[in-house]
């Protein structure tokens, strides 16, 4: 089964579209060690992954810990197994050769059912990701949700904003439907926009809760092109005291809100 | 001492500008064990390091091996220790938060003295690395050396390629003198154009060797607006059957290619 269609399934039997982002920060955790913030989401999983369809793992957060943290990310990766879809969200590219090496190491090393990838590299940058397997998804950075997105993204070529380009690249490159695309829900403007250029692909979409972006909106533009996938990081993990019970209250404020606009 | 100035301190006293991609790929060994991975790619750095002043490892080739190729990496990083400088090709950018984790781990984890970025975020995703400490480089990627550098790199936005656009960020971010940019040493007529915009930025400059760059014009032009750095991994890796005494043999080939021109 191609990726996309197994995230639709995922997403259709939970019957929820939220993309939790596990970027935890064991300094803001009552006990710092590494063995501590493992369990600490391990715990996590547990209490929402009965309605949670797709965990989001930021490397960065991982990466601070160098390979001790990589350690921890297989760990939590094969700790998930099928019962949800995993995203490395590593954005990764290199030239072609390196690139096969990345997508070997978060596909077969790692183990995980998906990528973001970062386009500026161009097509055989990503393509050693998308040819890889039908059934292992990658996610083009099309439009961040940082201020730095004016910077080149929106820049225009040929009349025509960068991001947009991108967008069309990963339509084309979406033979095997496993291509979908980093969109950026801070700005309605733009998922408008998006929405004009994207063909069926699924739109992953951070920016919602701390940074302000419309759940509505981004939900609505998100599925009429194929699926949006919310993700929200902080505004769960942070949520009250950051307990697993607070947590689990979030995670069903969202989905509630989410089921209620699907 | 800032970044810039190290990095030139080191290539001045070793009268050499070659930076040894030390891109393993163990299943071209004869053992394919990590250990052994690991024990000849000391062995090169012993025998290479009198006169190399400069050794880039692409995290793909670490990264393939999980955790256990991140702590391969962490060694490697001490085993040369202040002997010469490093770059962590890891082409890292995410928003700010996430790439300050991301700094804290290429350059305290890791202790490497640079990293390679990528700058499709913008800004605020290259700032914390270049913010980090003066002592640590970012190399930011402007023009690479690939095919799909066409795809976005060279398109023109208000009459100026994307690329010149990131060299003119990077010129503004040089605040510490700590920033420098990869240039694909493949095509000469793009050399002429960035030389036009870079202010005193060393330049990483992959492409020579398998890829056809042409040596002479790569280190006049990048010497001119501060220092070339000459990437070379293939090129010298696989020379002749590859064995220790090949790779010194190909590092003292370019190397004395290299201080004929300087």
């Amino acid at each position: 089964m191609s990726f996309n269609k197994l995230l639709k399934n995922h997403c259709i039997f939970k019957n929820n579209r939220l993309c939790l982002g596990l970027d935890v920060d064991n300094r803001n955790l009552k006990n710092t060690s590494l063995d501590y913030m493992g369990k600490y989401i391990e715990d996590i999983i547990d209490a929402t992954i009965e309605i949670c369809p797709v965990y989001k793992f930021n490397f960065a957060f991982y990466e601070r810990h160098g390979s001790k943290g990589f350690f921890l990310l297989e760990n939590l990766q094969s700790y998930i197994g099928n019962k949800a879809i995993t995203i490395a969200d590593a954005k990764r590219g290199d030239i072609g050769n390196s690139s096969k090496y990345y997508a070997e190491a978060i596909f077969e090393q790692f183990n995980f059912d998906s990528v973001t990838v970062t386009p500026y590299m161009g097509k055989d940058s990503i393509k050693p990701f998308v040819e890889f397997d039908k059934d292992k998804g990658v996610f083009i950075l099309a439009l961040t949700s940082n201020e730095g997105s004016s910077d080149f993204q929106k820049q225009l070529i040929k009349d025509s904003a960068l991001y947009k380009l991108v967008v069309e690249l990963s339509n084309k490159m979406n033979v095997k439907n496993n291509v979908g695309i980093v969109v950026g829900a801070t700005n309605e403007e733009h998922l408008i926009d998006i929405d004009k250029v994207s063909r069926n692909l699924p739109w992953l979409m951070p920016g919602i809760g701390f940074q302000g972006g419309n759940l509505k909106k981004s939900i609505l533009t998100g599925e009429k092109n194929y699926l949006s996938l919310i993700n929200v990081s902080r505004g769960i993990l942070q949520f009250k005291n950051g307990t697993i019970d607070n947590i689990r209250e979030a995670v069903e404020n969202y989905t509630s809100e989410i089921r209620k606009i699907l």
